[in-house]
Order: C-alpha cells, then sequence, then structure tokens
C-alpha cells in the first residue's frame, strides 16, 4: 500500500495544501480561499473538503494518509494548542485534535508557520545539510524559525523566533505595528526599507534612479543598486549592516551552523547576500562567526514542506 | 552501597569540587588553586588528586562515584570537546575522556561554565520549577547560559548563550575585550556600570554621594541609589532600561519561561530587578513578555551544582 503525507499552509488569505508520496516527493497541490469571517470556523472545515477531492482525484485512501502537517500563522504549542491567531480570528484552539477528527483519525501535527518554512527550508530547501539553523523571512514584516537539532524550536508558549519584535535600536519614537519601538522589523523589512528608501530620497537632492518610481520598495531598492545607484547601494550597505548585526545577535545566541534568508526579499540574492556578509563577519562574537548565511530556495512551497516533514520526522524520511 | 556524584567547577583562579550524596545533596567542598602555566596541562591531573584526597576523608571508593560533572570557561561541545580555553590555556581537548582515564574509568561529562551555573539554578536555586530558563551573569562580563527543555543548549559549534558579545548597540566606536564594538556587555556588565558612572560623574556638576569613593563600581551605584542618590538612581535606571532591553531580545528569541540573573550584581536585589522590569515589559514581544525575571540564589556554588545535575540526569535525580 503507498503511503501519502499532506502538507498544509494556512495563510491570513490562502491555504496551500501539497500531497507528497511516501519518500517525500511533491506531487501535487492545491490552493484554497481561508475563510476568516465568523472567527475562523470554516478553516478547518474547507480543509476537510480540499482533503476529500484531492484524495479522491488521487484515488488515496484515508489508510494510506500517514498524516496531515500543518503550519498556521500564530504560535503554536509543542501539543497543537494555537493560543490566539489573529489573522485567522481563532481564539484558543487545539488544531490538531481538531483536523483529525474532522478527517476521520488521520494523524494531525501542527506549528507556526515559520517555523514549518524554516523545517521545509532543512529538509529539501537552501538549509539542506543543516541541523541548527534559524530561517529568517523578509516581507512586510520579519519572521523567523528555529531548528535545533532537526527539530522546530517554539519556546516555552510557542512563541519564540519572534525575531521581527526584537527590540532592536534603543531611542527609537515611531511605533512598530506591535505598538512597540525600536523592533528589528521596522529596520530591516521589505516594507522598512521601501519606508527608509522614501524618506533618505526627500532628505537627500541627488539624482538617484529611484526617483523615476511611484513608489519605493525593497524591490525597486536592490534593483537599482545592481545597476549601480549610488543612493541605492547606500541603502542597500546600511540595510546590509543592520542585517548583519541582527544575524551577530542571533549567531551569538544560538550559536546555529546556518542562517537561511527566505520571503520576497530573498530574490536580491547575492547583491543581499555580499551586503550581509561583511558585516555579519564584523559583528558576530567570533566563536558563532562561522555559521553560513544562505538564501532559502523553496519559495512559498517552504511551509508545506515543512508540515510534511513533520509527519516524515515520525517515519525517519 | 550510598552513591555519589562530584561537581566541578574550573575556574582561571579556583576550581572548587563539591561532593554531592545521591539524593544531590552537598556534603562537602573544597576548592584547589587552578595551575594554568605550561598550556594547563596540570589542571586535570590536580583535579584528579583533590578528588582522591576527598574520596580518602570520606571514605568513598571509586565504584560508589556514579560520575563526576565538570563545568570549563569555554565552549565545549555535547560530546565533551573543549575547543580553545583561553583562561586555563588549553587547546582542544577531550576532557570527558581525559579526566575519565586519569579517574581510572569514573564517568565524566562535561560543559561550558556558564551552563553548568544556568543548569545548577535550574535544579537547585533561583530557576527552579523552570525547564526553559536562561541565566545571565552579571560580573566583569556578561555571561549566559541556557536551558532547553531541562538540559543545556549548547549550540553548534558549544558556543550558545555568548549574550555578553551581542551586537547591542549600532554606532559604538569604543571596542569591547573581544576586539568588536557595541557589545552587550559594554554597558550592563558590572564592570560597565562602574565605568559609565565614573564617566557621569566627571560630565556633571551635581553633588552625588558617588563621589566620595576612590572608584565606583557597580555596588557602589546601586547602594547609593538604595539610598536614594539622584545620579545613582539614575544609572541604575539606564542600566535597567538596557537590561531589559536585552531581555527583550532573548525573550522574543528563545521564549524562555524564566531568565534568572546571576553574578556578583545579582546582590543588588530588589532595586535591580524592579529597575529591569518595567522595561523589559515594555521592550519585549508581547507573547513572550511574560517569562519571570529571578535572582539566582546559589552564588558561586551555581556551577559545581550543575555539574552534578549532567550526572544526576542519568539517574532521574
Amino acid at each position: 500500500m503507498e503511503m501519502f503525507v499532506y502538507g498544509i499552509d494556512v495563510g491570513g488569505t490562502n491555504t496551500k495544501l501539497a500531497l507528497f508520496n511516501g519518500k517525500a516527493m511533491l506531487k501535487d497541490t492545491v490552493v484554497i480561499p481561508t475563510r476568516t469571517d465568523a472567527k475562523g470556523i470554516h478553516v478547518l472545515p474547507d480543509i476537510k473538503m480540499a482533503l476529500d477531492a484531492n484524495m479522491e482525484k488521487h484515488g488515496i485512501k484515508k489508510e494510506q494518509v500517514a498524516g496531515i502537517g500543518v503550519g498556521v500563522p500564530g504560535p503554536v504549542t509543542a501539543d497543537g494548542v494555537v493560543n490566539k491567531c489573529v489573522n485567522l480570528g481563532w481564539d484558543s484552539m487545539n488544531i490538531s485534535k481538531q483536523l483529525s477528527l474532522f478527517t476521520g483519525g488521520i494523524k494531525v501535527k501542527a506549528t507556526n508557520d515559520a517555523n514549518a518554512a524554516a523545517l521545509g527550508e532543512m529538509f529539501r530547501g537552501g538549509g539542506q545539510g543543516f541541523k541548527n539553523l534559524i530561517l529568517v523571512t523578509f516581507g512586510t514584516g520579519i519572521g523567523g524559525g528555529i531548528i535545533i537539532d532537526g527539530k522546530i524550536y517554539s519556546g516555552a508558549t510557542g512563541a519564540a523566533g519572534e525575531i521581527g519584535h526584537i527590540p532592536f535600536m534603543e531611542g527609537e519614537t515611531e511605533k512598530c505595528s506591535c505598538g512597540k519601538c525600536g523592533c528589528l522589523e521596522q529596520y530591516i523589512s521589505a516594507s522598512a526599507i521601501g519606508r527608509i528608501a522614501t524618506k533618505i530620497l526627500e532628505e537627500r537632492t541627488e539624482d538617484s534612479a529611484l526617483r523615476k518610481y511611484q513608489t519605493v520598495t525593497a524591490k525597486e531598492v536592490y534593483d537599482e543598486a545592481k545597476n549601480g545607484d549610488p543612493i541605492a547601494l547606500g541603502i542597500v550597505k546600511l540595510t546590509g549592516d543592520r542585517i548583519g548585526r541582527a544575524f551577530g545577535m542571533l549567531a551569538s545566541m544560538f550559536n546555529p551552523e546556518a542562517v537561511v534568508i527566505g520571503g520576497g526579499m530573498a530574490k536580491a540574492g547575492q547583491i543581499l547576500l555580499n551586503s550581509i556578509d561583511d558585516s555579519f563577519k564584523k559583528d558576530a562574537f567570533h566563536a558563532t562567526a562561522g555559521a553560513e548565511i544562505r538564501l532559502a530556495t523553496l519559495g512559498n512551497l517552504a511551509g508545506v514542506y515543512g508540515g510534511a516533514k513533520l509527519i516524515f520526522d515520525d517515519y525517519g524520511v
């Protein structure tokens, strides 16, 4: 009897389901909208229906599903309890138990989405070959997932790796989305870079290729830096210094083998890596500065790979 | 046959040996000088002689010693290998194997001294009741030990928890002892506080009780703050804000149940706790701000308790 595993990544807008065979080969993906109305009560039933349809499509029986691994956008404790998932409208809920009930007893494991992505990148992405790594995702905010000895580290209340809200800068007066001031994501997230660039363009008078854009985002900054624009290069250097310092913090505390860069900004590629590398080597404590900095490679499939890996772990895959 | 365990804390100046009975009650302590000349070649033989003498004193046979747990001032990998221990003059060495050979086959486990202290505080000190905690020791420098799920977390190369060398401040030009600029211990270690106080006293003209001391150290600052001296209170507040921000960083990443304050500065007690608490609650990400801040209680015995705990772990004590 051939065995299968599902990896699921529940996002605030869409939910991605992925079917893997017993050798962890991705066979199919399905994307459904995440209905967050009515306190997110439809989310798990919708997943159950999509699973049923996909199993029917592939002629898979319930007994053939070794398990379902789910990542959700909120803190999840080691035993699968979500405590407040604002993006989905959920209060406290045991996803593992609940989804297992809906699916007639299929084993379900759950974790935070950033943790799932970190596990996925270790399993089949940019973190392959490492067992101790930190994934830092650069997008609207900064997310983080921590893998220790090949397993997700979720902390005492499931909130470990909240890297975006490290109190990074002293004396900041502007507020972060979380209500505090000086959080790391106020300086190095893709949104922050766009904001910083706009401010610098206002303050300076020099010509810059960046001035031709209506709105400047991190993408334009890295693109124009690649073209040699001095202002863009300056922003890339400033940001790289800060990312390097942040990675130095992570390294001093966790002493990982690698830090993997994920999220949309990873697409900037080598110029981003180079900008971080110098500053990381300078700022990281010598005994921890050997950590490698890598780019994530799975894009938005990292979460489903990581979800599936939660199940594959039980089978030594 | 009654069983015993030895906990050993190897310091740069002295080495402390402690005898515990099978119920982890401290029965005796011995302090010997640490001879660091000749690349530290005498350190382990001296320990072996002190162990022999103590076993003879108490009529303990080799078979009665369940194991020896050792903390050393350097990074130690999970399998007991020290890689450069500058304070002892050691290069790379497998302490566990080496000391086990010297003692005729007694089981030896080794870890970093700060990790041992963290484990000791969890076992019998200020961290009792917690399984996920971080010990931060405030002395000449800042040390750190991380306990995850009741076990020491030592990272990929044994250097996890190098909290003192977190790159804490942007734009610092003064150098830390490690050669970098802006390390956490440049702002919150006991030495740093003395240095900062001296500088503030030079810059300001107001009268202050601190001016009566030839040399101002952290102790005088906390003592005079307790007496209500405004300048001392200002330094306590500034330092508390920074410690709170640093603890916020630790909490955002590790999501521990508790942060335990050790080292000489812990003697400042409640005024230190109060100065940290406000800033920690303000700076820590909300999902991680529930971590409790506690004072260490074992003083300079934390390391030997932690060393012994490495052995007691194998016996479920």
